[in-house]
């Protein structure tokens, strides 16, 4: 609808109207007004399918919801690194809302997984931002060419379930943007999500709903989003400030007593009437972006949708190991399904995000109709209500091993070790799986491990197992998709979206993660996964980026269109991607730039691109990259922008984030300068290498030229032979020594003259 | 003299002659004042010997300073673990100060070694709070028994050297208390030292010269300081404020321009004059102090104090490694020496610390007067001007070696790798000696390595040789007190007062630290040395507290002499420590404390007491130690005291940090009440715990209970069939919903009944 039809209803909007446009009627739905003819819209959770409940019967929204897809979580779509499948998963998830009749689904959820331990990471896509944005816009592109809204979630640096109401990431400028801010940014530039969902944390104290920085002045005004900020479920801490902030719509309503306050507020002058119009406005613009392109002939294809959800995660699972070409199975081979999963796989979280799932697809039932599988026997293996080795479920597990040639054991985390609302404690598979693992091992050298899991977890029998294929959460065609890899109708070629340590000691924020009362400090800056690992050259189980194929991919012949460029600049970068192997397959071709040694501490190396591609065997294509500033800068907090800073970068294509295999240098020049503030604490050694500087400085170092002490700072080295100073010593001390510190060691200075200098050079 | 004497004094002298005593007379002498009968006092370089300069020739006190005897560095010293034997060699250094008329000794330095790679950590003591200024105190008290005054420095958190004059050291309030206020607090409350040194860093952005909060409110109105405060040498930034903050002596003088600048400033009605007064009389204080106490009669015993350097160097020294007994060496064997610093041994560091010895000791020329190195020969087997092999010194050490029995390779950091002024960029040992081992291992199993070095070393060969002796920095008589272990005729006593990390990239603040332009971000925390690789389970080369002896020692029989304790009360811990080895020996009894979970992150132990004892062969003792509040506390920033959480503590004695030996737990109630506000944002967790708040919260919950909403949020998980909640997120959700929360989710709550609630409460 056009602005100005919006505005015109507005004005017919009694106060209370408009103070109620800006809370919902209901759990799940927002406010219509009839006499206005503003229609009732619903949104729904998401991100992974559709969780609708058709009468808000209870107040926490969790009775069940009406059938629907559940498609692979965020665990297992990032893994893929592919944008156009994300975009069909979007697309399918769109279609089926408009089927439903919900307007916005709410999602994705594109938080940073800051710890393997948050309960919610099964729901988010990656430790890097880069990622985590590209898939996230991926869905947004998706969902909103079916004209349904999405609700990026959850604005932002909501990283922990501990206390999540309340809890305060505390974390740096740098940080957040560098991470947490852009795991948004760009998902919000380009897709440009219809609504955004504030979180409920606080940052550095302030709760985000209450705070303009980020829900108007970064979230609009530098990136553009023009849809609604809807808070996430109870999510409002004060609704007047948050209203101001940019919060437009509460959810859910409660008794509407938010709704009574805005009015109070604005009766009282404490709050102007233009914000609470403003959010209307914003409300009233995404609620009619959907009713007026709304397909009432969309139908929800189950069936269809359902063989979708089962391509996708085949292209989502990450093949972690394949010795001995284990895999792919073939129907030669006598097999044994071992473990729970097999039959009733894990393949979703619990929390808001579950689904009430049309049909469960297992493995073993999707075995049946796969002649390369015609030979399964199965066993339980173990149970997952509690962690406890059942006797008789194992021995008849180890006894199908001994028959079989190859045992496949399904594993994973039980429900109630990943679940939105709290975080884990721990990384272990439940105790009964790994005893599984070490028994069959007894009996049959020939494993593989299939793990049903959301987030990284640890695998004692690593080196043990021959093959390790990591299936994630992955939505109730799981089965399906995990028998044809196994099978090798389908070729795998997903990467890991996120580093698995082999330790949880090891992970960036182990000391501190979960342990504060109502803060969490990011005492890790930057460094976040791979930053972190990499930096500190820490071994890991699998690093970002790893996956394995069926077939070999070489790369060669790294070339930058350019070998110098101002920041203003891009510089386009291709590579020759061959498939060295016997059969076709995908590869996803990872760019990482490393950033020369500067004054501020960046990570070793960061991925800045990346592309899925196709090759038949022997194929040969050639990838490219368009580079800008952005890819090669980090936050600088003077200028509180981002700043590619003069030097010679390393740009390179790895296999993996810890193994790179082609790479080029390009020189930058920024054209941004940075403020410069000159002080009698401004050290010599900067002042000697300032261009600008030395205008002042010349006929001042001209002068010191004839002070004896001065002399006999400089030559001290040369004549001293007491072994108090030594080269290194006198240049480190030239070099950090602050103007003002002439006066204590050099007779005849006086502070005055120092003061004239610095007013000088401020004034260049 | 009397307080009354001296504020005669200063009544009677000119605002210019008070704003003078505030500076020097020159480098290294204070202002006298001849017609008021203030004598002109000096003060010179130490720590660990006396540097001094007989006329300031130079305007950097770089020149040579006359003969005196160089004792073991801190990095030597506080591997003793023996307050005994420290305060022996602070009784030797104020005796020379006597007969040099030195007034004051400017040390101990007792900064914490926060990473390996600052370049003064050879002077610092330890990693670990209590162990540096437990020996700071010894040697304080040692020297101030002479009635010579120690200068506490540099106070404080100045931790590395680079852009040391500007750089802030940027850390939490409870970083800045547990670790690096806390290695000064123990020494100036129990030693009292006669002076301490502002630093020449930064805090948080601010000059520590300029800080009341550290050189008034924390230094002397709560640990009692009752000296003068001197500048580091040019660490003063603004002389005004410095002097109003409790800087009261500026070195060196300069031009006396900031005397003048002083005289002004109380002119112009800036500074009050009572600040230069008070400042003034601290320094008289000290200056007659020493005068009235003088002993003119002391005479510089160099024969006799040199010979104690080897004595105490013997105690310091930490023996690494001993397999097959390889040491003690005997008479019997031929001994290869080997490495030039076998006969001229590294032995300090180079800056303000360097003396201009008496006579060097080596090894080499020691062994000829022991009989069970009679057997021994020499090669020189490296150069240490530059790092390159030079093939003939080592072909020759090779053929030594293989013509012995046993090598003993002498190694170690060459002067211009450790010096005051610039940090370490790596950990690395020259090349060309990790060569001369590789080499030498080739042809002789049987090596024994000496190390000379003031800071942890990675060793490539540490497993190789069969012998590892750590000599650190150890004094001009280095050598006999390294030829005298070596032969068994001193059994090793030393425990490594700093952990040796496996590699740089483990050390805790490696990805950051040196890195900053201008400030140091202490990211780690309180995770500094030890508390990190024990509270993230790190292998390390050698464990904090590790140190072998030729004998060996058991534990046994830990008890507290209670169960449970406030924290006004002390528990007593006693041990049983027996000598079951063959020869007398001594050890180092040390005393771990393991908090409980707490809201607060902790380190998973940390050092609470040490007693290092004597024990003949076969011998038994117990060893008590008497353990307070603040043995268990941690810095508590809400009440900004020290604070002992309740639960039960750990008490453990451990053979080193990462090997406990026995433990007892004690169960801790706090009478220290923590400050309670609540709000909105009160969660219903706390609140249900909180006996306080049951008063207030009893009808309400009641209320609650007639309310079907409620009921709904607190039934949800027995009626959920859908999957979306389980138990542990329900009651992950109660416990973390703040109170407003309650307007979201339960119909009829209004936001004034809640903040009427929570008024009460804060009525409670």
């Amino acid at each position: 609808m056009e602005r100005e039809k919006i505005q015109n209803l507005i004005s017919q909007m009694t106060l209370e109207e408009k103070a109620g446009m800006c809370s919902g009627a209901d759990f799940w739905n927002l406010k219509g007004i009839e006499r206005l003819g503003i229609p009732k819209v619903m949104v729904t959770d998401g991100p992974h399918g559709i969780r609708k409940q058709a009468e808000a019967a209870d107040h926490l929204g969790i009775n069940e919801s009406e059938k629907a897809i559940c498609f692979p979580a965020g665990c297992a779509t990032a893994s893929s690194f592919d944008r156009d499948l994300i975009r069909r998963q979007g697309e399918l998830l769109g279609q089926e809302c408009q089927a439903m009749n919900v307007s916005t689904i709410l999602g994705p959820a594109m938080n940073i997984k800051r710890s393997p331990l948050c309960g919610r990471n099964f729901e988010y896509y990656s430790e890097d931002p880069y990622v985590s944005t590209e898939i996230a816009a991926a869905l947004i592109e998706g969902v909103q060419s079916k004209n349904v809204g999405t609700s990026a979630k959850h604005f932002v640096a909501n990283n922990q379930e501990k206390r999540r109401m309340t809890n305060s990431s505390d974390a740096d400028e740098r940080t957040l943007r560098e991470i947490y801010l852009a795991s948004f940014e760009g998902a919000i530039k380009k897709a440009k999500p219809w609504t955004v969902m504030s979180s409920y944390n606080r940052i550095n104290g302030e709760f985000v709903g209450d705070n303009k920085e980020y829900l108007t002045d970064i979230l609009r005004k530098e990136w553009g989003f023009d849809g609604y900020v809807v808070s996430d479920w109870g999510a409002v801490n004060d609704r007047i400030s948050s209203l101001a902030a940019g919060l437009d719509l509460e959810m859910p309503p409660g008794d509407y007593e938010n709704d009574r306050l805005i009015v109070k507020a604005v009766q009282e002058g404490k709050l102007d009437e233009s914000v609470v119009d403003q959010a209307c406005e914003r409300i009233l613009n995404i609620i009619f972006r959907y009713t007026e392109n709304r397909d009432e002939k969309a139908v929800f294809d189950y069936e269809k949708d359902h063989k979708a959800a089962a391509e996708i995660e085949a292209e989502c699972m990450v093949l972690l190991k394949n010795e001995n070409e284990i895999l792919p199975l073939t129907s030669d081979k006598k097999i044994a399904f071992i473990g729970k999963y097999a039959k009733t796989p894990r393949y979703q979280g619990g929390g808001s995000s579950h689904i009430n799932s049309w049909k469960v697809e297992s493995a073993l039932e999707a075995a049946k109709e796969i002649q390369e599988l015609a030979n399964v026997t199965f066993a339980e293996g173990y149970q997952d209500e509690k962690d406890e080795v059942v006797e008789a479920l194992q021995s008849e597990a180890v006894k199908a091993a001994a028959e079989a040639d190859v045992a496949v054991l399904f594993l994973g985390l039980p429900d109630n070790f990943e679940s939105e609302g709290y975080d884990r404690k721990h990384m272990n598979l439940p105790n009964c799986q790994n005893e599984l693992v070490r028994k069959v091992l007894e009996v049959q050298k020939h494993v593989v491990v299939v793990l049903h899991n959301g987030s990284a977890v640890l695998m004692p029998w690593k080196d043990q197992v021959e093959g390790i294929l990591e299936a994630y959460l992955g939505g109730e065609a799981v089965g399906k998709a995990v028998a044809e890899v196994l099978a090798g109708i389908k070729n795998p070629c997903g990467r890991l979206a996120e580093t698995f340590p082999l330790r949880l000691e090891d992970t960036p924020c182990y000391l501190t993660y979960g342990k504060g009362f109502d803060n969490a400090v990011y005492q890790e800056g930057v460094f976040v996964g791979y930053r972190y690992y990499t930096s500190r050259k820490m071994e890991t189980a699998f690093p970002f980026g790893y996956g394995l194929s069926y077939t070999t991919f070489a790369y060669s012949d790294l070339q930058l269109d350019k070998k110098e460029m101002s920041d203003k600049e891009h510089v386009e970068v291709s590579v020759k991607v061959k498939n060295t192997g016997k059969r076709a397959g995908k590869t996803v071709v990872q760019l990482y730039v490393a950033a020369p040694e500067a004054e501020v501490v960046r990570p070793v190396r960061e991925l800045r691109g990346f592309e899925k591609i196709f090759l038949e065997a022997g194929e040969e294509k050639t990838v490219t990259f368009i580079l800008g500033e952005r890819a090669l800068a980090y936050w600088n907090t003077l200028i509180h922008d981002w700043y590619a800073e003069e030097g010679t970068y390393k740009v390179m294509i790895g296999e993996n984030a810890d193994q790179m295999c082609v790479g080029e240098e390009i020189t930058v020049h920024p054209t941004k300068e940075l403020p410069k503030t000159y002080s009698l604490n401004t050290c010599l050694g900067e002042l000697m290498r300032d261009p600008k500087a030395q205008t002042v400085m010349a006929p001042f170092m001209q002068g010191m030229a004839q002070n004896d002490a001065a002399m006999d700072m400089a030559e001290a080295n040369e004549n001293d032979q007491s072994g108090v100073v030594n080269q290194e010593m006198m240049a480190a001390m030239m070099e950090g020594m602050p103007l003002r510190q002439l006066l204590s060691f050099v007779p005849g200075i006086k502070r005055e003259m120092l003061e004239q200098m610095v007013n000088a050079l401020n004034q260049l």
